[in-house]
């Protein structure tokens, strides 16, 4: 057996996690695509079958009610909300991360009020919140600047209304400085939406620590909740009175059932809702979010750190050199729970690695993308991931 | 046998569509709060739960391509066409209703362009379209105007951007004539959004052929695609060049996954979609719409009206004079697929219904509500409906 292999077989040995890949189902192949889509937790099966069979097929109109449907973004929202350090009442599940980007970004706006008209957002971001970023300053009548994050802190001024930016990036997996970057935006004056799509449910994000304005992210990636499952919006809790929807939808009113004609809104966190919930969705996310019972994100984190760390040392000593060059910053302090590797034809590459069973993915032009979730990857996965990448270049 | 239970065996005995009822899972309850929710189909459970256990469980990320997931959106709103009268290629399936308000209302606005700052939206709306119209007048810098939809033609002028209405009214189920509000919205030189929740799966819409600009619904009621399923939105062939998105999320990119930072929207009714598609309730949504094969809109219309005939007449026979006063119009041209019966104790009128087995629903402060979807309600079951009312109000 080689050096790493025995190396492997220790980690994962002395791994306080290793037990909890048995809430998901998994096969053989090694899945390093968690942080695009999450393997199945497996608990949700039955619980989907019962919420449609037994919810909507018997009990019908009644389950808004009595199968707790209709509130059910606030309280997933509440699910979610440790595993972001936030505490309960500031977390509406619900619509597209892209949707929530614009609710977030319009209401920052507004909340930062006349005089200021800039818009900063993240240039190295995922696409879609740049487009969304555009149209809503379009329609707040801002400018939008791109600024790389690290550039933020010079590009602050009086003028600068809201700020938007990934905690890590979807592309390098780079780890941005969130409280760092959100002392500075509250230093200027401004207001702070942060896209959490790459950190939650991978690394502690401490957003009631940090003071952070509005929080968004999807919940498919390291949270498990399932192909397009509905995203979150986070309010702080001092902002939600001054919370001023563009899409105020009548789930978002102080009485959604009074049918009203003119919209009064809602108190706290529910402000955020805009029409009627995706129950389906919404269900099989609550019950995909069972697995973190009893799993501190602290521990996440640190395994997190350790496989990433442990697959740079594979990569190196496994795979030829200048054949792929690492995109992921090696401090820890910088890296999420990924790790980006750029590589002249890494589209081919990604084909082979995936036809010998090791699952991660292609990102236009040239970047190879490993996902590591420490809930189901183990280091005898990550060890056989580098193994076969290093066939898969020759 | 009373007279009126005979006559409904003789319905029933008739009724074309009968065999239909297999389609779903019913008890024997009568169920005329499909209007709000419509039942569940019989193949539903089966496919969802290939859904979450194959495509999610087994295949994870490939499903994407390999299970049809990316494409979903516009292969189930070709699905939805026919039932609305549009040809292919105008529908996309995601979010919900309120989002798609929003996105066809500033989008109308947009195609208005100059000079035309106005927005009527329909009075007697349900309310949800009524603060989103508001969000989208105060974003695109036009006054907003509540009208009854009968008054339509003469609030019409030369700053009227865009018209939204209600093809039936959600409380009394009125039909309003959607042709000749489209003819005269269209003769001022403005765009007009149709809101088809309480239509589509009830009656013909006729979009294509009424040369309707842009339109919305939701999937949750006569399409039966469960609790808070993805809506819809249209958009004519010959305006989807001109559809200028306030969501112009990635998936609307004319090339989602270049990963390119300038925003370039793709063509066709694709340019209306926004973030990733919430997959379990879309596939959810396609599995319900097998219910349809073979089935005639023309021919839903008719059992329709013969149902809430039917309704009207048992109601007339069996409820006490002044008891309840119709809230629906009587003439076949000015009806939905539900029948509104104004009482002042309606809520404590409905719970009795619901005790006794008969389900329809409440909309404060006064209004019953039956909706009579013909693909499972027989006449048997409106015979009942209407003697248990009867028991009810006493």
């Amino acid at each position: 057996m080689s050096e790493l292999k025995s190396a492997a077989g220790e980690l994962d040995a002395a791994d306080e996690l290793a037990a909890l890949r048995e809430r998901f189902v998994l096969d053989d192949v090694v899945y390093l695509d968690g942080n695009s889509l999450g393997a199945l937790p497996a608990g949700v099966p039955a619980r989907v079958a019962d919420v449609v069979g037994r919810q909507w097929g018997e009990l019908r109109i009644r389950s808004w009610e009595e199968s707790g449907w209709w509130s059910a973004p606030e309280r997933i929202g509440d699910r979610i909300a440790p595993l972001v350090g936030a505490a309960a009442g500031q977390i509406v599940v619900g619509d597209s991360t892209s949707v929530n980007v614009f609710k977030a970004l319009v209401a920052a706006v507004r909340m930062a009020g006349e005089g200021r008209d800039e818009i900063l957002v993240d240039a190295t971001t995922f696409p879609t919140d740049g487009y969304i970023a555009e149209s809503a300053a379009r329609m707040t009548g801002c400018a939008l600047r791109p600024v790389a994050p690290s550039e933020v802190p010079s590009a602050l001024g009086d003028r600068t209304a809201a700020v938007l930016l990934n905690h890590v990036d979807y592309r390098t997996g780079r780890l941005h400085d969130l409280p760092a970057l959100t002392a500075a935006v509250h230093a200027a004056g401004a207001y702070v939406v942060w896209d959490l799509c790459h950190s939650a449910g991978a690394l502690p994000v401490g957003l009631d620590e940090h003071g952070v304005d509005l929080a968004v992210g999807c919940t498919y990636k390291y949270l498990n909740g399932g192909p397009g499952s509905p995203a979150y919006l986070y309010v702080r809790r001092d902002l939600q009175n001054r919370f001023d929807s563009p899409l105020p939808g009548w789930n978002s009113h102080a009485e959604p059932f009074g049918m009203r004609p003119a919209y009064a809104p809602a108190s706290g966190a529910v402000r955020g809702r805009v029409g009627t919930p995706d129950i389906l969705s919404m269900l099989a996310l609550e019950a995909a979010l069972d697995v973190w019972e009893g799993v501190p994100v602290e521990a996440v984190r640190a395994k997190s750190l350790a496989l990433t760390d442990f697959f740079l040392r594979c990569v190196g000593e496994y795979v030829p050199d200048g054949r792929v060059e690492l995109l992921t910053p090696a401090a820890h302090a910088e890296r999420g729970s990924q790790v980006a590797l750029r590589c002249d034809d890494a589209g081919d590459v990604m084909k082979r690695l995936i036809e010998r069973g090791v699952v991660g993915d292609f990102r236009a032009p040239d970047v190879l993308r490993f996902g590591f979730t420490p809930l189901y990857v183990g280091f005898a996965d990550v060890e056989r991931a580098a193994r076969v990448l290093a066939e898969a270049v020759v």
